[in-house]
């Protein structure tokens, strides 16, 4: 078994920063004795205090049936290892199955809202509150939410800044280009003042 | 001079893809004679077809003056040689410059929309209309727009799909990482099935 990665709580207010660069995340969620988690590209941070995001949730979904019930979900941000697994879990639907038996995936509860949290092979997590805005739920399937807690995995993460390296890879984000293939940044840009 | 870039339209069903992986844009704007770009970290798609992305702009910048009064903006997805000028015009206010002339860029008005667009550099642009959506632009600085428009450099994006290249890495797209330090696709992850 793999020793537990080393999470440390990341500060509320550098929340944001976890998905500002526009990674793919897996979505969890649970209530009432079910559970599941979806893959889902389209998200984005919308304010940095208190951190708020925005998130697509397909309304037809289990998991979007789950959130609405529990007012909570979960945002886990894999690691480029996940990635067959972050395409899998995006490709089935959690209505019949529990994913986390199928795929073999290791969860605790959130110590906030409960929801299942990943920490092997991610690089963060966060636990986040429903904001209730049924409109845009509707209509655009957008999903607001605050962020109650997050975490990140101390070797990409740590002290509001990511730190992208070769010798941590693993952990690179994903980014969804189409039809399973994922970038991430093996190459990084400073931009110099102009 | 530079040769014009390879610029072909983008099949709105495939206009999503262009920001599905999360890069930082440029946001384009002009009315009554005035124009400005800002970047933008802070967007996503939220529908297929039609295409429809959400995108936060600020309610006190000076883009979201001139997209509330003309009702559409551009969306251009500068490449990696772009990055010092894309943090750039993150870091000034257009309302006192005009950040074209100030910033040396050249622009020509999209045929759909008439708004300022950016090719030389970039990989790809769209031309948005607003959907007005009084509340959450309000609220969460989140505007909802439809894609109207959109084309890509054929040596980045074609047919539908990214072809990231090392021949081609100055039109990767740019994520930011904060405070300058952009990531860009240096390396590529396939998933298999499991």
């Amino acid at each position: 078994m793999n020793p537990a990665p080393p999470f440390r709580p990341v500060a509320l207010a550098h929340a944001s920063r976890l998905v500002n660069h526009g990674p793919t995340v897996l979505v969890t969620s649970a209530h009432g004795g079910r559970r599941n988690l979806m893959a889902a590209a389209w998200s984005m941070p919308v304010e940095f205090t208190p951190p708020r995001i925005a998130i697509v949730i397909d309304k037809r979904t289990f998991t979007r049936e789950l959130i609405q019930a529990s007012g909570h979900f979960g945002v886990c941000i894999p690691g480029a290892a996940l990635a067959d697994l972050t395409y899998a879990v995006g490709s089935v639907s959690g209505r019949e199955i529990d994913k986390f038996e199928r795929f073999g995936i290791a969860a605790r509860a959130g110590a906030v809202t409960g929801v299942p949290l990943l920490e092997q092979g991610c690089a963060a997590w966060m636990e986040c509150r429903l904001i209730p805005e049924p409109h845009t739920e509707q209509a655009y399937d957008t999903c607001f939410a605050e962020v109650l807690s997050a975490a990140a995995d101390a070797r990409i993460f740590e002290n509001g800044r990511w730190s992208v390296r070769e010798d941590n890879a693993e952990l690179h984000t994903l980014h969804h280009l189409g039809a399973g293939l994922f970038g991430r940044f093996g190459a990084l840009v400073q931009a110099r003042p102009l």
